[in-house]
């Protein structure tokens, strides 16, 4: 028989039984959280025209996705690869009319043919909410809060947020430090590389103290109002300092006002979430127009693989199993299920209850511990 | 702005929030009901190597797969058209080595390029549960009664299941009603069309009254044990009777005994599910043996869209949920939310409680009804 390497291609799995469990019950502590919320579930298809999944949204490469010709049509489709844009295409068509602001939630599998060179799976469950029709200050609260509630609901205890103003270079650029356009893309890359040597070489000296400005927030957004000429970056500041205190201690809060990656479509707010004891980013959000419709919307996405790594193994003690010997009574055996046990039925003599996995057995109407 | 209809290519639709919810309650209740019988969730992923999804069942064609090449391995991959194969690797890989019977259960996205002449749907929302390491009477009622309580706890009252002999034709030809090669697929292409003059006319004289051994099952039963030629089908007829006494009167049994369409790879029994209100076929399953490691199986499908369609859209009343105003008490919010309320809250001043779909207000920490 073949090795289970060799039958699945690279950087596709099957999840089995515990895995599988642990991904349905997140996967529902997520989408509860969400629904209570007021978040109304959408499930867009998993195939689009390439066009429609790449056009709502920067940073969509269409490169990386799973492309092929639709007999129907003859245009190219494309397995989704991230389904933000789709809850935008959702928003901007079907959903138009609805009231704003508009809360929607969804939960899918996304894939890519090339795997990014840190990640190696082609295919990760994405979980997310957008609220639609706002990118205020309000609107970041609701969204930060919400993730960091989205978390907890889930199980996990220990979340960082790291804001970033993804816009920051194209604000200051403007008006208080001026540069001109080929500066501003060499000033954003060499603070993307968190290089102060490159950045004062490109000319970009003002912006140096940006690249100190990072870390716990409150000194951090300290040394951001300081260096803030002119008071560009005002009402971004006023806006972040809001968001961090709505967030309290519910969440450990940090700044990066420079990092952009992972925030090419977001506008003036960004953040990364983080689950204690996964390596990587659990989930990230932020403030964004859906393109197209230009409609202002603030919303993130969670991955399942980092929120399974922070939760770990430990978690479900043996479930409480009954077997159902050959020749049981159904209606007890229907009515133990009714009350919450598991049941495992005999089909054969053989049949063995303990490497079946059962802890009790049905005795008439009884249940005897094994 | 472009039609809705211009957005999605042919056969892909959005499933909207009245929808989605239905499609979650719907595949959460079929989840629930297969795991308290003892069945294990696992989630393979939505691509394959092709030759894995087509190698292990009979009738999956992948010619109506989406496929392409995969960059990594240059060999070609495919999006899954069916999770019941996938199922049969896992057992017959990863899970060969626990107990039997094993098992699984599983729920997901399938989807084909070019859809059936029959159904425009080009994806469709697959749930089902195999019991791996038998094909015995006991298996086929334990999945029949599986089909029938999972379809109930999913809101379905009314259930009918019509049972078939798959492997019929081949086990009459091969003793009891000769046929030789040529003439056995004749007979099985007249049988499958009901066309009585040219079942004669190919030589299937012997084989027509199984044409008339249809309808309610004790009715039929009786006509196909009156024509089983020397005790040839003795097993499958007492089988058959078993079966349908352990559904006794929680569903509609009828028998279809040379019923073939969607039995491409079952063995001795099939069984096709219906649920009142829909049109065409809820699920099918039956008894098989995986292809590759021959080990022997009964299992079943269901589809989502014939569910929802027998539910109807009456189901949900109006729900409660509550809006919360600027500066309203988040620690009432939460508590109110932990006891089940949805909420929805206002980040501007022109927030509409009523359009937003809210039936109560927060006023400090009390809840007043609009």
């Amino acid at each position: 028989m073949p090795n289970q390497d060799d039958l699945l291609p690279i950087g596709l799995e099957d999840a089995l039984p515990q895995r599988a469990a642990a991904i349905t019950r997140t996967m529902r502590a997520v989408l509860d959280a969400m629904d209570a919320h007021g978040f109304d579930r959408v499930r867009p298809p998993l195939i689009e025209f390439e066009h429609s999944l790449a056009g709502r949204m920067e940073g969509v490469h269409t490169r990386r996705m799973a492309r092929f010709t639709d007999p129907e049509s003859l245009r190219t489709l494309a397995l989704r690869s991230d389904m933000t844009p789709q809850i935008g295409r959702i928003a901007a068509t079907s959903l138009s009319a609805a009231p704003r602001p508009l809360r929607l939630c969804y939960a899918g599998e996304i894939a890519v043919l090339r795997a990014d060179q840190l990640d190696p799976a082609r295919q990760r469950l994405q979980m997310g909410a957008e609220l639609i029709g706002s990118d205020s200050v309000a609107a970041a609260i609701e969204m930060v809060m919400l993730a960091i509630d989205t978390l907890k609901a889930a199980g996990i205890a220990d979340v960082s947020v790291d804001f970033t103003l993804p816009d920051l270079v194209d604000t200051l650029a403007q008006q208080a430090l001026p540069l001109d356009a080929g500066q501003r893309d060499a000033v954003r890359r060499e603070l993307d590389m968190k290089d102060a040597g490159e950045l004062a070489e490109v000319g970009g000296q003002a912006y140096l103290p940006l690249l100190y400005a990072t870390g716990p927030f409150d000194d951090a957004i300290e040394k951001l109002s300081a260096i803030d000429a002119g008071g560009a970056l005002a009402s971004r500041i006023s806006g972040l300092r809001a968001i961090a205190a709505a967030v309290g201690d519910s969440a450990r809060v940090t700044l990066d006002p420079s990092e952009r990656h992972g925030f090419e479509y977001q506008s003036w707010f960004g953040f990364t979430l983080y689950a204690g004891g996964a390596r990587g980013v659990a989930g990230r959000g932020g403030s964004y127009a859906i393109r197209g419709s230009d409609e202002a919307a603030t919303g993130f996405s969670l991955y399942m693989d980092p929120l399974l790594e922070a939760l770990g193994t430990a978690s479900e003690a043996l479930r409480q199993t009954l077997f159902l010997p050959l020749d049981h009574d159904h209606a007890a055996a229907s009515r133990l299920r009714a009350i919450g046990w598991r049941t495992v039925a005999a089909i054969g003599e053989g049949d063995d209850a303990v490497a079946l996995g059962c802890t009790h057995r049905l005795s008439g109407s009884e249940t005897i511990a094994l």
